[in-house]
């Protein structure tokens, strides 16, 4: 697949021009044939390849796809994307990684899909993942770290996408504690973190992704009209999936580093800055218990701490997050 | 499989006498053809039973073997032992329990193998586990708790096992926190947990259990000699492994439902009793460092509360550790 890349690179790079099937064997270093099976590769992909004799190929159009060849080109990243794979349609990304995982997948890989038939919330809950119009994936990690701090990691990611949608789009995205992005009162991504481990060990933990990028208002089921939205909603515009997950992924890269070798603090710092938990009047449900508070403040473990209307604090390492009140 | 544990079961009840054909149809009402079937596929299994004409069926030996025919038959459990499969050997039980898992094994499912080809200790480590001499399987189980509380259930589980060893062999097993059984200092048994999860959610726990029952010291290799004891050894006699086995799933299932129904402190406090680990001088390691001090208590959540050297104390909910003095 390098090939590829380096021959979907050199189109690139030439723009408009035209560039000779000669000048790109040699720059490749490869025969025609070599060339030219690629190229045929490229336009079943949907890529646009215009040929002229004795002028050479020209690059028309790049397909709305998240190929790995789109994905890893210039990604630069020295864990998270380490390896891509890409299906046009699965059930749920985090079951295909976790197989994966399981068949010995690299840190740092990510499986992507343009389109999933159920997703996968929360507390087996779906997620709506139209073909082709937001970003679902999952980050298969292999941090050796203590079971107990796993659930840290899905700050790290939550922090990971809010910078990188910030810093494509502009949009400044709020996190609720733990794992899920808002722009104003609605849903725009969500994240669901899930592991494999003894009591000491990680074997794996695979961050599932599923953020909202091109749906519009009319691609949205009924009962989630008003509960999600997305970037192109927000910021009116169609964004490039292929570079807001290369920055997003570029962010998760840098993140999960700071928190391997420098532990939470940083994290929790960024977080806190992102978030729009803290100082909240919330109700927080867990398996066990409902209960209502004031979010006082996220710990040094990633626990959200809540100020109970009796004035006892309590701790939750996970639980849903309801805001009752505006800021 | 009903009418075969039946089957048996009329068997066994008749003792030394002979039971005729025509009977044993009546009594399970069933035919001859179908009663001849099983009879065949018991004599397959390595059941002795011989057959007089005229005068009937005589259960002359019982395999020593861990068949579910036998492990099932009057178990009794509410849910440890739902279902039973067995193997005769397998690379780990731990294995090919988490795959039952994902395909669905209900709660209680147990995984029975006669042999493990490398078994599955803690951090990666082979538990030496000879064909036909131990007891090495895995119990699935899929409580509806908080992922920070699993590591609670380790101690669940070796509770249950000193408990049912005591029982059935008069052996007084001590529980080297957080998993270990041993007789004198030697180990016993080994107990891994795994588990699957996300972080709101259990998908499920595997509970894997190596335990020494008749194994002799000139079948123990030469690295563990020793390192490693069995139930035989300790006792002077052989153990049928079965009963054993049923004891410890009625232990299991007992201490598992007094956790899950009224929490850990039931569990804790028998786990005290049971206990080598509290008041000594140990040493702890964990994946990120190495610590002594003294064993001063296990705490409400699991955690070993070890006072250090210089009279601080630290909490561990996992860790290796050794024993530097005896009590």
């Amino acid at each position: 697949m390098t090939l590829r890349i380096d021959l979907l690179q050199l189109l690139k790079n030439n723009g408009d021009h035209y560039i000779s099937g000669e000048q790109i064997c040699r720059q490749l270093g490869v025969s025609r044939t070599a060339v030219w099976k690629h190229m045929e590769a490229l336009r079943k992909m949907d890529y646009v390849i215009e040929a002229r004799s004795n002028v050479g190929y020209r690059l028309v159009s790049v397909p709305d796809r998240l190929y790995p060849e789109e994905v890893q080109a210039d990604l630069e990243t020295s864990v998270v994307g380490s390896e891509v794979r890409y299906s046009a349609g699965v059930v749920s990304t985090n079951e295909n990684a976790k197989e994966w995982a399981r068949e010995g997948a690299p840190d740092g890989a990510v499986y992507l899909a343009e389109e999933q038939g159920v997703g996968k919330g929360r507390l087996g809950r779906e997620w709506f993942s139209p073909r082709g119009r937001g970003l679902w994936f999952s980050v298969i990690v292999r941090p050796q770290i203590n079971p107990v701090d796993v659930p840290q990691i899905t700050l790290v990611a939550a922090v990971a996408v809010a910078a990188a949608i910030n810093e494509q789009t502009g949009l400044v995205p709020g996190i609720k504690w733990p794992n899920d992005l808002l722009a104003g009162k609605r849903k725009l991504c969500g994240i669901l973190t899930e592991m494999n481990a003894d009591m000491e060990r990680i074997q794996h933990i695979v961050i599932g992704i599923g953020l909202n990028v091109n749906i519009y208002q009319e691609d949205i089921p009924q009962e989630l009209q008003g509960v999600i939205t997305s970037i192109a909603m927000e910021t009116g515009r169609k964004i490039n999936r292929v570079q807001l997950l290369q920055a997003i992924l570029r962010q998760m890269d840098y993140w999960y580093q700071i928190w391997i070798s420098s532990g939470f603090n940083a994290i929790l710092e960024k977080w806190k800055q992102w978030n729009v938990t803290l100082g909240q009047r919330v109700q927080v449900s867990t398996l066990k218990e409902v209960v209502e508070g004031v979010a006082e403040d996220v710990d040094e473990t990633g626990a959200l701490v809540v100020r109970l209307n009796d004035g006892n604090c309590k701790r939750f390492l996970a639980g849903e997050v309801s805001l009752r009140k505006e800021k």
